[in-house]
């Protein structure tokens, strides 16, 4: 099954936005076992856009098109799809109401030029949009069946899902139900992870299991793509992979699916009803970042400290060498005098001169409760950004370990010495 | 001038990540003055590869080609590009030489298939690559002038101003000179800066200044492109246009050029040689952040606080809705007790229920010294996200204002009531 891309807008082709959402298209029909094979980025421009439906149409099976089903004059989908296809465009009485009524409930008029976005071609299927006005649309040109989407991420994404993925799937003639299961791991890089899960995908015989990884450091994604008839037997399969993975990644699997790690961490000090303060250095409060903001955290995050001078943290005088005491004495007095139930510092040394390729620094993280205190160090290399990104990340985990009763010491890939 | 961009690549194809290249380049292109007419992302496939460069030749005047230079079998720019033009890979023995030197000075001795990069099609002319391996080369295929470039980002930018943009503006026959001068500010809406910057483009009766706008929320950035025959004849039509821009926007412009925000403030804080404490609530750290990782920022960011509970900030009580004697009351508080010569506290009050739209935030914010204390509130709408990006703008908006001696208080076309 060919599928192609064609994303449409002079913004996307003056690079005045980044086009995501080619990729986030790409990724998803990657995760539901699809492959793209050609992508085109064209403006809004007739003869492009003509141009770019007619090729398209001879090479690929499946096409999606994303943008230009505005309203306003640069818009141009309908109306050069209906050209491509030879077909007239006509009014869609069903979507022209959808649109009043989607106008009335925000008591608002809808304005006469969105009367376009109902001008659909002929022999075109509509395709849902339950949270905008642009009206997606499924038709034939030449041998391809191509799919018209919003560019509005939002909205290209639940017409993706709904309406766009399930069509192409049912004509790709693949097993109709498809499932992806995802594990977010700290800890390991991807060649090792590659190797610890050798094999997975050979516990379904019939080759039902796809694995994938996706690295954006300091995290690795695995995904197991599972393909069956139904979702019963799709579960089956499911249910040994996952308890394999489970096993294989053990501790360093940070959160599953939509889970984050500051999820995790926020979830378990809410589900003890514990409270949290955090004391940072050279990562400058995005550790505070994280998780102060979630939903939830009203009530949890009580207090963070950026501090770049080491010299006096909540009246202790910080040696010139950091050492274990040091960083003890500063978490446990951060948690008094903030009258939270648990602290983490984070107190980062980096390494002299300019920033480099192995540039590098030390990592002192220290985790306190009223009965227990728990400190781990770290080096990690790979320039300032890179210590900055590994330290977030190394000290959210060694909470996460802690309030989960996990040892907050366990060598990872990433340091050194 | 017929411009095309090919990016390849199996990564990008299958959007394991996003394509950035491609929005850069396209961004480059318009800040001399030039446009992209299609742009194709195929995969590390030999028929996809060579069927893109066929039909990219027949319709385009120049050509860029992204990725695909690499050391491994999957990289195919040079042979796809030989076969293209008809001509044979040939041993480039100065690319050979570079790439050796290359490796001894890191210590290293060359692997044998990095030969590979040095490999050239007969026809084509080096593009130098100052900074890696993969060698840049531009050759003629069809009609079209090709330039293939590297995908690692940092080396395509460098070759693409170095080498492909100067190559393609001698062949586009504009004027060889172009400079592209920039300012940002904060406040003021991207169609609101259009007004008031009418008539700037008129400053040069030749039609040699083009007025360019990007907006990503909450900065704007405004563009003046100018072309001339040298550098002599630009700056006298840029000098006057700078002024007007300047005279126009006035205090909200919050950088020029290459300078930031964040930026600014700590360059005037240690011109002053001052040192800084933040206090934030609701941006959770996102102050702190964007300023005490600069480089230069340790001498100068002394404390930052992240709180959510205002019930107690430096022991002072904190009444249930904020007002302007507590704001002034907390930013004192936290100077003194860091200790800092100045204290900035941006304090939130959210609206109550769920995220919409329309959902908002009063924002209060105080800058203290010893001598003075300055008082802003304001009020944006938007959804949690875009208050918390507005108040982390806002809050070091008004501190840059109150460094530089303007008025902390002017109207901001983001803020309601």
């Amino acid at each position: 099954m060919r599928i192609e891309i064609i994303c449409t807008g002079d913004e996307v082709l003056t690079g005045k936005i980044t086009n995501t959402n080619f990729s986030y298209m790409a990724q998803k029909l990657e995760d539901v076992g699809l492959s793209v094979y050609w992508g085109t980025t064209v403006g809004d421009d007739r003869d492009a856009l003509l141009e770019a439906f007619r090729l398209a149409s001879a090479r690929a099976d499946a096409v999606i098109v994303n943008g230009g089903l505005g309203p306003t004059v640069d818009d141009l989908s309908q109306e050069i799809a209906a050209q491509a296809a030879g077909v007239e465009l006509v009014l869609h009485e069903e979507w022209l109401e959808r649109m009043k009524d989607f106008f009335s409930k925000r008591a608002r008029t809808m304005p006469p030029n969105n009367v376009k976005q109902a001008m659909l071609p002929s022999t075109a299927e509509m395709l849902d949009n339950p949270i905008g006005t642009a009206c997606g649309f499924a038709l034939d040109i030449g041998k391809a069946r191509f799919f018209f989407t919003p560019g509005v991420p939002r909205e290209l994404r639940r017409m993706l899902e709904e309406q766009v993925i399930p069509r192409i799937l049912a004509r790709s003639g693949a097993p109709s139900s498809i499932y992806l299961k995802r594990f977010h791991s700290y800890g390991l890089g991807e060649s090792h992870v590659d190797q610890l899960l050798a094999g997975v995908e050979t516990l379904d015989p019939e080759g039902g299991i796809k694995l994938g990884f996706r690295a954006h450091y300091p995290q690795l994604e695995t995904k197991l793509t599972v393909r069956g008839s139904d979702r019963a037997q799709i579960d089956a399969k499911l249910a040994p992979a996952i308890a394999e993975v489970r096993r294989r990644l053990g501790n360093f699997i940070i959160a599953e699916d939509d889970q984050t790690l500051e999820g995790e961490v926020l979830a378990a000090l809410r589900a003890q009803g514990s409270t949290l303060t955090v004391v940072e250095t050279f990562t400058a409060g995005q550790i505070s970042a994280r998780i102060a903001h979630l939903p939830g955290a009203e009530t949890v995050f009580r207090h963070g400290t950026v501090a770049r001078h080491l010299d006096n943290l909540f009246g202790i005088a910080v040696p010139s060498a950091l050492d274990q005491a040091t960083t003890e004495a500063v978490v446990q007095a951060a948690r008094e005098k903030t009258g939270a139930t648990h602290a983490l510092a984070v107190l980062i040394e980096l390494d002299d001169g300019a920033d480099r390729i192995d540039f590098g620094g030390a990592i002192w993280i220290g985790i306190a409760t009223a009965e227990r205190v728990e400190f781990r160090r770290s080096r990690i290399l790979g320039g300032r950004e890179w210590v900055r990104l590994g330290a977030v990340e190394l000290g959210l985990d060694c909470l996460r370990r802690f309030l989960l009763g996990l040892p907050v010491v366990e060598r990872i890939d990433f340091e050194k010495s």
